[in-house]
């Protein structure tokens, strides 16, 4: 028996700034070439944005002597696949791309999850930057290096964890989204501060209507904060084999809800409901008080985000839904996130399908 | 301007041990249960070593309480492809494998890079072990945690760096390979002494006849002294910035010769008559003496490899697919891993399309 021993101990920095700052988008070109000198970039989008910012920032990339192309795919779902990631390599490779290109995404959460995606395989692997350009994306989706493509059989079943090599968020590019979508962004927001972080929920609590009137300076606060959290939580877990698992709360019931309304209900909207059953269920089992149920019930309605389940979705629906999304557990038993309290969060493993039932039935508000 | 940190410093160790053994493949199950537990484990390999290894195997791991699946392909480079990927994903989800599950890729070098790059983003990343069965894969391929599929315009243009846990490699595998195959593994092995270890020519020049009839106990040294060489040059250079460059020692012209004889040439021969081109492109640049260039195409003919160009082969064709193959580089010069003198490779960036022109000629052996 002979042994040959591969040594491969390194010390790695993938640690990475976001700069948010309201009017920062015409400021990215001269960043990049001072950060990341005068390479090639392929700016990722969908075809909507490249029209209404792609072009501008080429133009102000070019007027730095940065040579950029524009590599998009069309909006939804749908194409977040591997042929995507196909088609847009191929574009890459027509457009002349090496291994010292640059991704940048711009757009919103399946923007980032695509570019990010075909960065950590292009040639092996390149750098990349996002700009997002949603709410949800810059409070959540963009941090923390998960990216990925659906399978047909679930979502984000293909991906890599690689981090970017910056953020950029220009909070003035929310000033496009309509009042629903900042809503759905609030929701991961407002996850941050269940979780994690009482100071958001003070900020939420008192800025409310500002917030969601789309209030540049208070956007901003509110995403300072958030970023903090999640990049705390990332830190501690960069691969989601522990902690990270949190970020989960309000998810494993939101995610059935989102599926079973057939994308009906925005993501934000489906957890936001999620979040308040997941409670209920917490309060069930005697971990998490009457209070403060009601309080987090309380501030998401202040946020406008739905916390019951519409009428016109069956319960059968959402529970056919939970039971494919665990189908390669080995377990019967369902694993939720439950809050102990507001900021003190645990993974719970043994919740039967009975209680779940018990939540989902319109009556179990009352029984609060 | 608000700037939040996200701070990633992680020590991190991929180190992983070959274990190079003949008759090893009967004890890879009680090795896996050992080193990695009860978990459940995807085969992938190709539809030919399936029913020759695969089955047996599956066997063996059961007998050990282990859960196994096979996951194929047809074989063929075209399959080397994204749809491949996505086609045993699917395999793997409806197998009910998670993100504890672990690869183990049975075949060449087309298996361990299909299998290395569905263990990178399968659920953003799972474990995977490689049990080579060709000389190619055992000498040279499945050491690095390269990975990865073509595209239409070019091969390998897709694919990550992810270390294996661990490489089992029974030279007993190697008893079935045509004397054809052998020598094609041979050549990245010789490789490996010109470019860096003086031992392994003296080996090959001593054993070379035994080698070339698959006497086991040769190759394994052999393989011992490959994988050494191999290993180094990784740990100096996981990602193939620097030093990794000098592997493609002969497979600049190598590669091209290979493309354009239809792949009727195969890998190793290709790179043969690369390695002996590229020396006289040296000796013509008094970079390596005339002594030298004939002991590496004495050793090259002693093991029974080509080393000139087949005369039905246009060298026009050759440049051809040189000048595809450096497209996306901005320079008119030519990039090639040149000997100074055996054991001494050095990167050259400026070589001229008639420097390579003039060994291309069928009279540039006489110039010698």
């Amino acid at each position: 028996m002979k042994t040959v021993k591969i040594k491969l101990r390194q010390k790695v920095d993938r640690s990475y700034p976001i700069w948010i700052e309201t009017g920062l988008f015409k400021k990215i070109p001269a960043d990049l070439k001072k950060e990341f000198g005068v390479r090639k970039y392929a700016i990722v989008t969908d075809t909507r944005l490249e029209k209404i910012y792609g072009q501008e920032l080429i133009e102000n990339m070019q007027r730095e002597g940065l040579e950029a192309t524009i590599v998009s795919f069309a909006l939804g779902e749908k194409n977040k696949s591997l042929a995507t990631i196909e088609k847009m390599a191929n574009t890459m490779l027509k457009q002349g791309h090496n291994r010292q290109s640059m991704i940048l995404t711009l757009g919103g959460g399946i923007t980032g999850d695509l570019g990010g995606f075909l960065a950590s395989i292009y040639m092996r692997g390149i750098d990349f930057v996002h700009v997002p350009t949603s709410l949800l994306a810059m409070a959540d989706s963009c941090i923390g290096g998960k990216n990925g493509v659906d399978l047909k059989e679930g979502k984000n079943l293909l991906g890599t964890f690689l981090q970017p090599k910056k953020i950029y968020m220009d909070p003035y590019l929310l000033s496009t989204l309509s009042p629903r979508e900042i809503r759905n962004g609030l929701a991961e927001v407002v996850k941050h501060g269940f979780i994690a972080d009482a100071e958001i929920l003070k900020h939420l609590t008192k800025h409310a209507p500002r917030i969601l009137e789309g209030h540049l300076r208070d956007l901003t606060d509110l995403l300072v904060l958030s970023c903090r959290v999640k990049g705390k939580i990332i830190e501690l877990d960069p691969t989601e084999e522990h902690g990270r698992k949190w970020l989960n709360y309000g998810h494993s019931l939101g995610h059935a809800i989102e599926q079973a309304s057939g994308y009906k209900l925005h993501h934000g909207e489906a957890i936001a409901i999620g979040m308040n059953l997941e409670n209920r269920i917490a309060f069930n089992r005697k971990m998490l008080s009457r209070k403060e149920v009601h309080t987090i019930e309380t501030l998401l309605q202040l946020l406008k985000l739905p916390t019951e389940i519409p009428l016109d979705l069956s319960t059968t629906t959402i529970v056919e839904a939970l039971k494919h999304d665990k189908k390669n557990s080995s377990t019967q038993t369902y694993t939720m996130v439950l809050l102990k309290k507001i900021g003190s969060p645990k993974i719970v493993d043994d919740i039967q399908e009975k209680e779940i039932q018990a939540v989902l039935s319109k009556t179990a508000k009352n029984s609060l």
